[in-house]
């Protein structure tokens, strides 16, 4: 898996990071954090916090103590052991788009289906800079929304073999989530987890119910969890880069802090989502300055409490798959690599502010992601690379088109495009005009063609599909067609 | 002007920088470097350096002594005091698209024109953003070879009042730019230069006869160059990043160290054009990681020798303003600040690798420019940007917008596009539909209803336009109607 060992680009000061410091503490212990689950409250209260209703006054040296027993890299399995990652570290992880409701494929913008979410799944597990296809590749309307959780960790578990993220709505969401987990490495779970998922903040400074209580399952059944501040700058926190940072220390450490009362050493991630309102607007902006400033800063943050940190990844808020999608998308993803974000949920397929997952941006991303995974590779300096032979058979005014030299190195010297055309205008003519969304549609629907679903125990598939059929009539929907996969 | 405060991102090690600076020694003295222009080899040898033909071997300790007479930074003067510039240092100036032959306009492909480079020029004096117009904005196919140099000179000189870069082609044509010049600012030149000006070496390792005879002429006269190596990794220089690096400087440093003998302490600025050829094509590719990764290092390369250093801009090697277009030109426009580059040429309206200026990516780069010098800002990390009082009025689960903190900052706190748009979908369609190029096309047509000429002395243009006749006619060419302006 990728590793990222080019250095990290950090901006804050050793006095901006006490700074920071100072502030945290300040919301975490003047202001409290509410969470909305008893349960949660209760462990604060046993540990001796300061209690007043849903809201909890935390000790910042309680809280660190707790996020010190969260190990600082964790190995995450997939069923197929090539394809487990490590969280952590230099280590940086990719996975899809999650959450949208609607699709985007070419022209056509429409409601996700399951059928979207399969091809999403496998256009996934087709590209190897993602490492997971993510959880909800895009939420499938055609589904009813009480059992379509166990449609999405079916599809994840068998149309790939990448790790994946769980459901996170109940904690019976959660509970079947593990279950199936269980079931796929064959009855029982091993040392570290086979899935993450994602707990969002309802920010400013609250955890929900439901959310927390998905988050208690997979504490305790040692699987990982993210905990992440969802925060739009003016809205869901104030107008500032340094006083977002401070929420979202305090949020994110708040989480870890539960967790770890929980289950003791169980694997987490520091989570980060930050944008900004446009304030002209009122809308969600995405790829801007403050966003990528914002992401440095996590993961200098992150680094400093010892915590894998996750960030988002081709964030943009454009309609279409035009010049603006692919700017604010490098424009974070960029910054993640120099930021060395250990988890990068989003990777590939995110459009219109997260409202749609998008085909042919599925495509764009992967060539992003392809290009800086060669890019952020340290360059190896030698005598050898130096190629003086080479300049000696050239000289002067000559071409390297021949050199001996180049005929050894020519295959592999550079990074080969997946997406983007060198054409000259007379050949990208000839070849039709396609720009590159356009390109980027023959290769997402090849890549499709060419798919083949990676091999599975028939017991194992045979034990998942009886159980999804089963938890299916126990929550009250109506069975769905056997899936052909 | 835009400084750069934000840190360097530097990826060589002290190692590597030893065996480059083995690499470059090596090539100029014992490879040697070819110097087309009779008088430029005279004075190598003057100096005392080996001389075989038209080619110098040079003594690396003798390249450094001349290197060393260059101005660490100088000022580049503009005619409206307000916009003359700094190179050097924290410094950033950016400049026009500069060479391509065509234009383009929409779905519109075609001859570039007089007209086209008028209004380019208006169009890069109308944004802030842009420090100067460049040079050959784009190359006007309607005017005769021998004088189209003048008419260019007069309409950078008139149409905008920022610095400007002088013809390259003859010394003849630089010694009209030199004299254009001394009119514009009122019959002498002050004594820092009015007009920067590219020399490319004819790599590898050749410097041809016209662009050394135009560089004499700028540098007699003060007027600053950027001796700039032509590398496409190849073609133009070996599959390797680290054998370019030393190419690149090996090939900067002889011109630079030649312009040190005709005047010492003139101005010079050390030169990168570096990216490399598509293996499978042949083309050129642009926005690649390798020409990100030769940007970062030739950043810290120059600033070891002390020398301002120039880059490539919003490079891409897109036929229209795609996806592929967007991400190539920021995959080195953000490389380009992390490397601090002090002169950066092509900053805006860049198509096609270089054959094309297109207005539609013109308002394209000016939005990543924005975006880029707000981003590279350092963070102010104040107990007041805390803002804790908006934490304590908002409170948990409430909103920021109406936050008095909110309403003191709305206007300036974050970043406002030019052209990125947060409609949401059904505003997006009400509005027509438009993706970024053509509500790129929609700015442009506006900034140029918009624009206004800056004043000039009726004299000084009286002059100016004395000369430009009188020079057309000695040239051989036919008179052309006098421009508007």
């Amino acid at each position: 898996m990728y590793a990222n060992e080019m250095p990290r680009y950090e901006i804050l000061s050793e006095d901006a990071m006490e700074v920071l410091d100072r502030g945290w503490r300040r919301i975490v212990s003047e202001l409290g954090i509410e969470f909305m689950l008893p349960e949660a409250v209760d462990y604060f209260r046993s540990a001796g916090q300061k209690v007043d209703g849903d809201k909890v006054f935390l000790d910042p040296e309680f809280v660190l103590e707790q996020v010190a027993k969260a190990p600082r890299e964790f190995d995450l399995v997939a069923r197929n052991p090539d394809r487990s990652v490590h969280i952590g570290g230099d280590h940086m992880v990719f996975s899809g788009v999650y959450g949208p409701p609607f699709v985007r494929e070419g022209d056509t913008r429409r409601d996700a289906k399951m059928a979207d979410f399969e091809n999403l799944v496998r256009l996934a597990q087709s590209f190897p800079e993602l490492d997971s296809p993510g959880g909800t590749i895009c939420e499938p309307e055609d589904r009813p929304l009480d059992s379509r959780h166990l449609d999405m960790v079916y599809a994840l578990q068998t149309l790939s073999d990448k790790p994946y993220m769980g459901s996170v709505i109940s904690a019976e969401n959660a509970r079947d989530t593990v279950a199936m987990g269980e079931i796929l490495f064959g009855g029982s779970l091993p040392d570290s987890p086979v899935s993450i998922s994602l707990i969002n903040c309802n920010s400013p400074l609250r955890w929900d119910d439901r959310m927390l209580s998905a988050m208690l399952e997979y504490n305790r059944a040692g699987q990982a969890v993210i905990t992440t501040p969802f925060l739009l700058m003016g809205a869901m926190s104030p107008v500032s880069i340094p006083a977002t940072l401070v929420q979202q220390m305090a949020e994110a450490l708040s989480g870890i802090a539960l967790a770890q009362l929980v289950q003791p050493g169980c694997p987490v991630v520091f989570g980060s989502f930050l944008s900004n309102t446009d304030m002209k607007t009122g809308s969600p902006s995405f790829g801007t300055p403050e966003s990528a400033i914002g992401l440095l800063c996590t993961g200098q943050i992150a680094r400093r409490f010892g915590l894998p940190f996750r960030s988002g990844g081709g964030l943009n808020a454009s309609t279409v798959v035009d010049a603006q999608a692919a700017y604010e998308s490098l424009m974070t993803m960029l910054p993640t690599f120099l930021a060395g974000a250990n988890f990068v949920m989003h990777a590939a397929g995110w459009l219109e502010g997260g409202l749609v997952s998008c085909y042919e941006k599925f495509i764009v991303d992967i060539e992003l992601l392809r290009m800086l995974k060669h890019e952020f590779q340290p360059l190896e300096v030698t005598e050898e690379s130096l190629a003086f032979d080479a300049h000696q058979e050239v000289g002067a005014g000559g071409h390297f088109l021949g050199a001996a030299h180049t005929l050894l190195h020519f295959r592999d010297c550079f990074y080969r495009p997946l997406l983007s055309s060198t054409d000259n205008f007379d050949r990208w003519t000839k070849g039709g005009g396609l720009d590159a969304t356009a390109r980027a549609a023959q290769i997402w629907r090849d890549t499709l063609d060419a798919y083949e679903q990676p091999p599975i125990d028939d017991g194992v598939r045979g034990a998942l599909r009886d159980y999804v059929a089963r938890r299916r009539i126990e929550l009250g929907d109506e069975p769905v067609p056997t899936p052909a996969f």
